[in-house]
């Protein structure tokens, strides 16, 4: 197969953005992109983009409406809509035009303006609409309903999973004051999450993301222009995604098999055998708190009831031996459809050394990211690393 | 670069379908493909789906919704969506997961079930919500300019040019008749058509595609696989797709760059540099009879102004040298999602010679599929052909 790496990244400024329309965001994610691999549009020879299902913004072909801000003209052009996980399809669409062999560089582009049009609307109205829309009532809803699922699974007092999960939250929002383009930059403390008012038990606020406008670059390119436009090329070692069945009660959401399928494929490539051992960081898809717990073990960063004790030891936060979110994750910023492909620039600028403030302390040679979409379906992951 | 070629397909009958659900309606098709490569779910390595952007049918994530119909569990599982081109961009997402040698056997997908939801409204509001969307009042008054413009360029009276279009749509909907899986079944004569009331000037009801049900499901196949199949795969010698700007106004859509960069693009690879000459049969999307038009000149088929001598001297009928859309074409059956796969398959089928009652009469070495999509922005071009 050929080899392909990502060669650099742009991201907007996350939050509220009233002051710039769609195409002008995604657009100034373009424009850092190019500018942080010194190409310009002529040398982007595909586009693969992706937002959230419409009517999220109320424009329901958004890469259309984008089309002036991306440089769409006279290129081949996708856009892929595959709910939370959207920005890992981008990003795994993108690698499979470069390893095809049709392209050398390919654009990859991920967004969303979550301030505009209905985007709860469009949330609730994601599954069919006769037994699962009634039980579902929006994103927390249903993630409350697997962290439930985890702090009944295996005996541990709820208070101690409580506390591990309010960690990650404190850890997580440190984080982001260091990133320059995350959303929430909150000074918070462990009892400040624990006192925050509930969204859906066992869910606080402080658990719980925010809707973020945002957009995220990343070009990728053949091993031949990988080399010229890089100093350190981030070398994709593998993909891998997972499907699941429609119905929210079919499956296990603890032991979340789309989540286990989806790493051990991609493990499976990249010759990763002890992920706790082997990964140096890893980027997670964490809307809320509790489900970074049950990620770490299907990932195989510990054993099944293990994550707490992950979490007590440190090993995750950034002095830690598999520092994880360093950007402040999914739970300081989510523009949805960009939210997985951060996961990847994230990922790729630590291993380049680029990450600035929030570079791991120790080097990065291999890293995971991460992101999981529907009503609890779909997860992706891609494992990218120093050498090819 | 890996050989793929197209090992199978399954079409459900297209129409109005409310004997199904959505779930079955595209499960129609993948057990039609199933039995028709002699393959089983478990072979299946990947899928790649479509359908129009959301809320076409009030379900924002259609292949969630279809999980199950498509077997989509422990699967890497995409959905694409790029408006009428959406079913060409499923072809060509899943050629290049192929192609990247990660994948030897692949599931395309698209589908619509546009009795359910709001289609209209939902095709009303794919462009920008300030200038554009006042301004483009649907498919058919988008069209209407594309063939009015088509009308007044090259001083051919419109006459003319009507009657060639009118002699499309009888030879399309008697085509249609030969096809099992059509939706519109109507023996009709040059003189309905001229009498058929009108939509949007030009365009009368008998030059208006339908709004179909149906889905339509191909199997692609690495060459080894291929090989194991098929008895004679359809290879995929190229493919080409090309955006374009957002705003209708500012490109010209009579000799409109996207779809002659697309099929420039496609010929390239397919080393094919006489398309009249070269190209054996071609599928070309023309949901309005006019547009069929102007892409005999955008492909080449003939030159600038030529192409209602293409339809008076027979060139694209049954008999002639290059027959078009012997299936009866998107102006007998459009389920908006599939129909650009349709054409993938259709010319699948006549390359493999089992396109039944409607398959050329003489063999089909060479074939274009084409499909276009956005407010006049998106084409896609596949070239299929009997020799890798």
């Amino acid at each position: 197969m050929r080899r392909v790496a990502v060669v650099g990244s742009g991201q907007t400024k996350h939050g509220r953005r009233d002051d710039v329309s769609y195409p002008e965001l995604v657009h100034e994610a373009v424009a850092a992109a190019l500018e942080d691999t010194g190409l310009t549009l002529k040398d982007i020879e595909a586009i693969v983009t992706g937002s959230m299902p419409s009517p999220m913004e109320g424009v329901n072909a958004t890469h259309l409406y984008w089309s002036d801000g991306i440089g769409a003209f006279s290129k081949p052009v996708l856009r892929v809509a595959t709910c939370g996980s959207t920005g890992m399809s981008v990003a795994h669409s993108a690698f499979y035009h470069v390893a095809s062999g049709l392209f050398d560089v390919v654009l990859a582009l991920g967004a969303e303006k979550m301030y505009e049009g209905d985007p709860q609307g469009t949330m609730n109205t994601v599954a069919e609409p006769f037994f699962q829309r009634v039980f579902i009532g929006g994103a927390p809803t249903v993630f409350a309903l697997q962290c439930n699922a985890y702090i009944h699974r295996y005996g541990i007092p709820e208070e101690r999973i409580r506390e591990a999960a309010a960690r990650i939250s404190v850890a997580h929002h440190n984080n982001a004051l260091d990133n320059p383009y995350a959303h929430i930059k909150v000074k918070i403390t462990v009892d400040d999450v624990l006192k925050s008012r509930i969204i859906s038990y066992p869910l606080r606020l402080l658990d719980t993301c925010p809707s973020s406008d945002g957009a995220c670059a990343v070009i990728m390119a053949s091993e031949e222009a990988a080399r010229k436009i890089a100093k350190t090329p981030a070398w994709i070692k593998d993909v891998g995604y997972c499907g699941d069945e429609h119905w929210f009660g079919d499956a296990d959401k603890v032991r979340w098999e789309s989540a286990i399928f989806a790493a051990q494929r991609a493990y499976k490539m990249a010759k990763i055998f002890d992920p706790a051992r082997e990964l140096d960081y890893a980027e997670i898809y964490n809307p809320f708190t509790f489900q970074e717990l049950l990620y770490y073990e299907c990932f195989g960063f510990c054993g099944e009831g293990e994550a707490c004790s992950l979490v007590e030891r440190g090993v995750i936060f950034k002095e830690g031996n598999l520092p994880c979110d360093l950007s402040g994750g999914v739970l300081a910023t989510n523009p949805i459809g960009a939210s997985g492909l951060i996961r990847v620039a994230e990922s790729a600028l630590q291993i380049m050394g680029k990450a600035g403030a929030h570079q791991a302390p120790r080097a990065i040679n291999t890293a995971l990211a991460h992101a999981m979409g529907g009503v609890d379906q779909f997860n992706g992951i891609m494992i990218l690393g120093r050498e090819p």
